[in-house]
């Protein structure tokens, strides 16, 4: 049974409060009830420190949802913000939304943001202890407050790397920015000819890394069952190139990275060809693909070696040696000026 | 030196991370240095209990810049968001920003906003733990979410007030609202006349009720040291009549408030008759005053009497005696169905 056939409920219909408690009942975690008597929401924590980010998603700037569903639109929003936890090795533990909307959306479309909320809250074990729902005048805005608390032994930062470090990576890389441009095509071609079928099945995994990318926190038991702490690390909502920027600047160190070790897959390269993309500038500039990055000592490296998840892709040098990718053809290309981005 | 008579900053100079460490050098709490390094702000607590909230404010519809300076609107977000501590007898420790910008703005703007906000952390003792600014295509977006570790012996909820209980108010109520109407109308003058100069000396005192309120972190502390614990508690962001209504819905009871004990300005009852409006309609509907009302034993009265601060303005009641307002005239208005609001 299709609800969209049947007509939908204007926001209009509900006051403020109705509204919030509507949502907070349905999709509001085993707080919720406590949080319901109160204006603000407690989390019960295991040490005495949290951390927390925010993230402000907005209509048309972050997201376009001519071709990106609600539904995807709850679940990655909440996947950016954890995954930064995860790229410090720590779990996520619970969340805030605070939702803008205009009175061109129904409360369907609201719920389906929010079972996309709360899918990706069960997946990675998230509370979502409060719902705050107010008038937009201009579409859509999503704001995530996402809060961990901090077991100091666990946490990893970028500024701790050192000389001769292994660079590495979680998963496949490029895969979420090629399926964004797939799903740009498909929406250029719609509004040509409206009556046109987009054919994704070719594009499987590409567009379902772009919308419904995962956070790693499998990742981060991963290590933790290896036995294997690293010692600095990023999730990578950005690019490799700005991701690993970050960690070598904050760590004083240079790195070279090869191209032949990258782990793409191979729908994302076949794609490439179809897009004539260097698969390279894709992996270095894509972005969104919330895989984890991190260095580790070389005296770890027996521990994750063959694991079919990591991937050692390079390792960190002296500061005065530079920030290079060595190609397949064994060229020495300066990430510094981010050439490769500007020559591609 | 007056900075507007420079050429202003346009925000396009910067880059994203660029202009998120501008911010977060010029304007974050102690903790800036170590979160600079990590993308997620952490908050060393004393207690291992959180309690969140999120402030959703976006431009035209929660605020209009055209009569209200961003230097006031940084300031008044904070104490929209800690209030609610304030307003469950809790500290609050740390807020996030988040602010979503479109090119409209300048640098300078922005600055004064987080010169707003810095000068309300430093009232309230507020950490400012993180900053994130994107990009905007519809004007300005603000997201605060505030902090607070949660001392359990201190936290007071809003369904544990008892029959008897005596109903008190801090400061004074209803000048928030009227310093609106009084922007409201010479904006409305200013629009007709340009080269009118507004006259705000006469209305001072509600001005600044609505441009610069205070969130009153002073009261709690007050309590404490008169070592009087409410029964039930509520920061007023909304009016009277609503606050008081949560109350009593979520202890099951009723109550019986006092016209004639109700604390209001001279200024606010001088401007009620320009406006011809009700005082008691201001007081009942208003909002935006953030002072506390709160209920407290019949046994505590001693401890509070003739304070200037606090204010006896009714006793709660059985649920089936109704919620009453008793009028000068000595009349019973019942405020269930809003009878008052609609009949003003």
């Amino acid at each position: 049974m299709n609800k969209e056939t049947f007509p939908l409920t204007p926001l209009s219909k509900f006051g403020k409060i109705e509204l919030t408690n509507h949502l907070m009942k349905k999709y509001a975690g085993k707080q919720s009830e406590k949080n319901n008597e109160q204006e603000i929401a407690t989390i019960a924590l295991e040490h005495k420190e949290i951390a927390t980010n925010s993230s402000l998603l907005i209509e048309n700037i972050h997201f376009d949802l001519s071709y990106f569903p609600l539904k995807h639109l709850g679940f990655k929003a909440v996947v950016g913000c954890v995954s930064k936890f995860y790229g410090h090795n720590l779990q996520a533990k619970a969340i805030t939304v605070s939702v803008g909307v205009s009175n061109r959306f129904s409360l369907e479309a609201l719920e389906d943001l929010f079972e996309g909320i709360q899918t990706s809250c069960e997946a990675y074990n998230i509370d979502l202890t409060a719902i705050e729902v107010t008038s937009s005048n201009k579409g859509l805005i999503v704001c995530i407050n996402a809060f961990s608390d901090v077991d100091q032994s666990a946490l990893v930062s970028k500024n701790t790397s050192s000389e001769g470090d292994l660079v590495v990576v979680t998963g496949d890389l490029g895969g979420a920015y090629l399926g964004l441009q797939v799903l740009k095509r498909e929406k250029a071609v719609f509004e040509v000819n409206p009556t046109s079928q987009p054919d994704l099945n070719t594009y499987k995994y590409i567009v379902q890394r772009q919308l419904k990318p995962s956070a790693r926190k499998d990742m981060i038991e991963l290590l933790a069952s290896l036995e294997v702490k690293p010692t600095a690390m990023s999730a990578m909502s950005d690019g490799l190139a700005s991701e690993l920027a970050q960690i070598s600047k904050k760590s004083k160190l240079g790195f070279a990275i090869y191209e032949d070790k990258m782990p793409i897959a191979p729908e994302t390269l076949t794609v490439c060809e179809e897009f004539q993309l260097n698969p390279m500038t894709v992996v270095l500039n894509g972005g969104e693909d919330y895989e984890l990055l991190f260095t580790i000592s070389q005296n770890d490296y027996a521990k994750i070696k063959g694991n079919p998840h990591l991937t050692v892709i390079g390792h960190m040098t002296k500061e005065a040696e530079g920030t290079f990718l060595i190609s397949k053809a064994n060229q020495k290309i300066d990430l510094a000026n981010n050439s490769f981005h500007e020559g591609a």
